[in-house]
């Protein structure tokens, strides 16, 4: 059940090539994330439940296919890739007038502070909280 | 006649304190004027017809009321200040829920390349084209 | 007794018209203060005394008077204008090679929270603290 | 020969659980390659020898080990991971008081226009360039 996010790609998040400097696009996949959170209470509210200080990025990656510029009307999706013991990997799909612009992937953890470090918990209790919800 | 644009605060946007970090506020005038020119034919556009390489910020300032955080859903309205000789004055007005929680100005001018430098040229043109979309 | 931030204007500050994207000067603006405050502690050190869940901004403003782009080393001075009963009035300037490419000033508060809310509270404890590290 | 950038971690690049917001990190790279370009005359000038529009990415990732937070020293190396017929691998280490913070990728092309489209053209011309500066 994919989660979607509409972005303006604007003026200001271009680059002097005339194109969306690129870790804009790491940004826009934050937000379509915490977008869908919100559809699940959002990221502090499914924290405090989970005793967690955030749903914090292991991994990211993406892969560029055509550039966008200002104006673009921007669509991301967001879906499940799978769920590890300690670890929720996501797919994120950006499209512009249905053409692909580019494809993404995040790993996120549950993090909890141990001390002085921050350590990925087990995921299972995200897991639940979101099929509670519907998503999985 | 004020152009509104909408902005979904988000948790990337929020620094330590929780709150949104204060230079983002401005990226928020910035994607509003573009919406707004965007309706007028878009920067690039004008720009083109006024041999123009852009209408530039001269001087920017806002007055933060109350926070911002994570979820909401700004709306930033932004209007006509005053014309002068070489520049444009806008007001800028954020709020969540009819609840003001922001004022800005931005002054701009058209900017044209002279040489090695950039200056600021007569406005009336731009003045003209925005009166021929009603924008006055 | 001025501080002063270097700052190196990169590819991805500066806009398709080539130049930095003005949001970024108050971002830089804000650097330079956490750097200042950085040679006193920094920011959480110094919100930890005062028990202030953080030194914010109130206002800024910011006159551009030239264009900096990919490859200026940017140096940022910062200089106490004023302190008011609540408030700490902050001068910056901006140059390149001696050259002055921004004015900037901010009004910063010592913000508690009380309740829901986050007020302002009396700034003689910050100036004390200022003062026993010679910023006055 | 690796190239070396310090980043001066700071407040507002950090998200209301205290730590760097990752997409930060990806404009830390592209600041660390842009950095580098500059002791080969800079990406501009780069571009205008090799008649590119940039040097752009098409695909980016990186590991997150360990959280960055206000007043971190980052020193990001970057380091040619290959060379393909129409590709510059790069590969990136991110480290405070060398610890290893992060580990990133980075594939750029040579872009140049053509009619309407961005294409990858073939990068021996920037290699040769590269090599003139003694870099490979």
């Amino acid at each position: 059940m994919p989660h979607e996010s509409r972005i303006d790609v604007t003026f200001g998040d271009c680059d002097p090539a005339g194109i969306a400097f690129y870790p804009n696009i790491f940004r826009w996949l934050a937000k379509s994330f915490h977008d869908w959170l919100r559809t699940m209470g959002g990221h502090a509210s499914i924290c405090g439940k989970l005793e967690s200080i955030g749903l914090g990025v292991i991994e990211a990656q993406s892969q560029f296919q055509h550039p966008l510029t200002d104006g673009d009307v921007l669509i991301v999706s967001i879906a499940i890739r799978e769920w590890g013991n300690k670890t929720l990997g996501l797919t994120y799909e950006g499209r512009v007038d249905e053409r692909l612009m580019f494809l993404a992937q995040e790993t996120r953890g549950l993090f909890k502070r141990t001390g002085d470090a921050m350590v990925a918990a087990e995921i299972a209790p995200l897991r639940e909280l979101m099929n509670a919800f519907g998503q999985d």
